[in-house]
């Protein structure tokens, strides 16, 4: 018998991380009497005088929002992380290693209207989103190793709030993932002495299987690694290291590849698509400014939980968690897909 | 100002998989709009002729499942590994690896009837479960590498039916989680000459900080290192090192033991605590048949994912899937919360 991707179970490996994906193609077949997600339909008011991330409404601190007209950036009221933190004790027991961890959490709203979502935000207006990331991302990486901007989509993906939104989180040290990545981007230049992402790209458009989104500046491809069902990664084409290397038109063509395919994914299923996306560049701060950043590529990432229909997600559960990471259908299957749906016009306009 | 774990945010190293979580006590005072999950209140009726796993009831493929007794044991209809499948093309890529997986996956029934649990089932039918586990141990640790028993509960754990059961998923390879655990023991024990969660136990049985139920055979604790809000380790104290290694007194220990630590769980909120759990220990099948397994310890892993009460969860989302695990209050706080419930009378026993 012949091996065919589509068909029979295997394994792939994530060069990013060095871990291997379980890949289990037509176990969507199955039955499923499981939890039912509720369609997020969107049915907010422009406005709400009880939500605190809504212009003028007063926070449960106090504070007043402000009557902001594009976007809006406040340090979090509960932040995880915080400036000035006492550093816990040294300890030799390799079995109780405690380390410090410093940081900054913001929040930052999108738009001043509750009932929009980035793919039916204009174009302008998703440029100026990036427009803030970017000037966030000046201040808080002169200080900080690494600035996670992440944006947490729906309450499938634990979204507390539906005012659209997304997250910056920064700190004095290196997370997990960025360190595990810092590492395989610096072996792989070492050997090919391009960057990993780079010669990935452009496999992956002589390929065309994974591909999803492509024009002058970005790509778009389900990795041939991913994860989740309709994982993607968004990836810069111009050798850009950090969001803030963009010059005006790679952000305002970044506007447009967002906007299509975020509208692919509501698309794809008829609903706002729960995702949470962030984006990974080369590390910041003091410690990193002097370092080569040459093995690293610009990217965003993409998980989106939903499998099969609006209501029925991927769970990452026992074996998951216990054993490795599975997928139940196929990243070329997921691209063909994601490629086939409209991405110019949002299922909500007639 | 003094570091105090309790209130400063910090990070805490995994020995286990070598990877850091960062602890942001306080969190959970933040307002939450977010998710409700529905409580879990197993209101199901003992028999229901339209669920496959019953006793007598026909399944979607045509085999009847038999009226089972105790436990019932079949092929998964839609398993994610196959026993023969072809193998994957060799590629010399770095970018686009894939390796072969073969396998097998079970579905284990608990008991006939399906509005139990396996903490309203008694210790005489949660040992019937465990001498299960180890018949069928016995059998696929003699061709595969490694056995993963895992139990799903409640639909917000990814359980697709209601019915009382785990599954046992088999694997030609050692998975990532497995593979990192058995390097870093590996590496201990050759530092230590001795296992690593030997060590571990002794050192929290000091402590007594993070353990909630210890007896001569078993110990519960909650990881220095836990990611999940309630995340348990239920620790052989015997030097076990598989499933099928546990003397008749442990395995009967091991039930009364499970029964009192999920019923602290179902306690704590008043309702059917979902989790995801699973068992470690050293790999099996014909390659590791020679090899030293002094550096492992048998231990189960709980993941629940409960945070505050029966409806609101912890996601593991944007920053925990692009940056590092992060929790909302420390292992302690957890630890004393659960010492604290009641694990002998199940709340819904008047
Ligand atoms: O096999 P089930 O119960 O249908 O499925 C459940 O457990 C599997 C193993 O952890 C997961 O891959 C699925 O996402 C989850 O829904
Ligand atoms: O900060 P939020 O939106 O309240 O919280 C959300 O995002 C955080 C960062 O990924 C997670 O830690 C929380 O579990 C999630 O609910």
């Amino acid at each position: 018998m012949q091996f065919v991707a589509s068909e029979h179970p295997h394994r792939r490996l994530n060069p990013l991380n060095g871990q291997w994906v379980l890949v289990c193609p037509h176990r969507t077949q199955r039955p499923w009497s499981g939890q039912q997600e509720k369609a997020q339909k969107n049915e907010l008011p422009e406005f709400d005088p009880t939500n605190p991330l809504c212009p003028g409404v007063t926070r449960p601190n106090g504070i007043q929002t402000p009557k902001y007209e594009s976007t809006y950036v406040f340090e979090n009221d509960f932040p995880a992380l915080v400036e000035v933190v006492p550093v816990p004790p040294n300890s030799d027991d390799p079995l109780f290693q405690i380390a410090p961890a410093r940081g900054n959490c913001r929040v930052m709203c999108f738009h001043p209207k509750s009932n929009l979502t980035l793919p039916t935000m204009s174009a302008a207006e998703i440029a100026v989103v990036i427009d803030e990331w970017i000037s966030q991302f000046n201040e808080l990486s002169a200080k900080y190793a690494w600035v996670q901007i992440f944006e947490n989509k729906g309450a499938t993906m634990g979204c507390s709030n539906p005012h659209p939104h997304c997250q910056i989180w920064s700190c004095s040290f290196l997370p997990t993932e960025p360190q595990l990545k810092q590492e395989r981007l610096r072996a792989y230049y070492a050997t090919n002495e391009r960057p990993m992402l780079a010669d990935y790209v452009e496999r992956e458009l002589q390929r065309q299987e994974r591909i999803v989104i492509e024009n002058p500046d970005w790509v778009v491809v389900v990795p041939f690694w991913a994860t989740w069902p309709f994982e993607t990664m968004l990836i810069s084409r111009n050798n850009n290291k950090r969001i803030n290397d963009l010059t005006t038109k790679q952000r305002y063509n970044l506007a447009l590849t967002m906007k299509e395919l975020t509208t692919k994914y509501d698309n794809l299923f008829q609903c706002s698509f729960p995702y949470s996306m962030g984006w990974h560049g080369a590390p910041t701060g003091p410690e990193h400014a002097h370092a080569s950043s040459a093995h690293w590529t610009l990217h965003a990432i993409y998980y989106p939980p939903l499998l099969r229909s609006a209501s029925v997600r991927k769970f990452m559960v026992g074996f998951e968690l216990l054993a490795m990471a599975q997928r139940d259908l196929t990243p070329e299957q997921a691209a063909q897909r994601l490629r086939d749906v409209d991405g110019k016009r949002h299922y909500l306009e007639k």
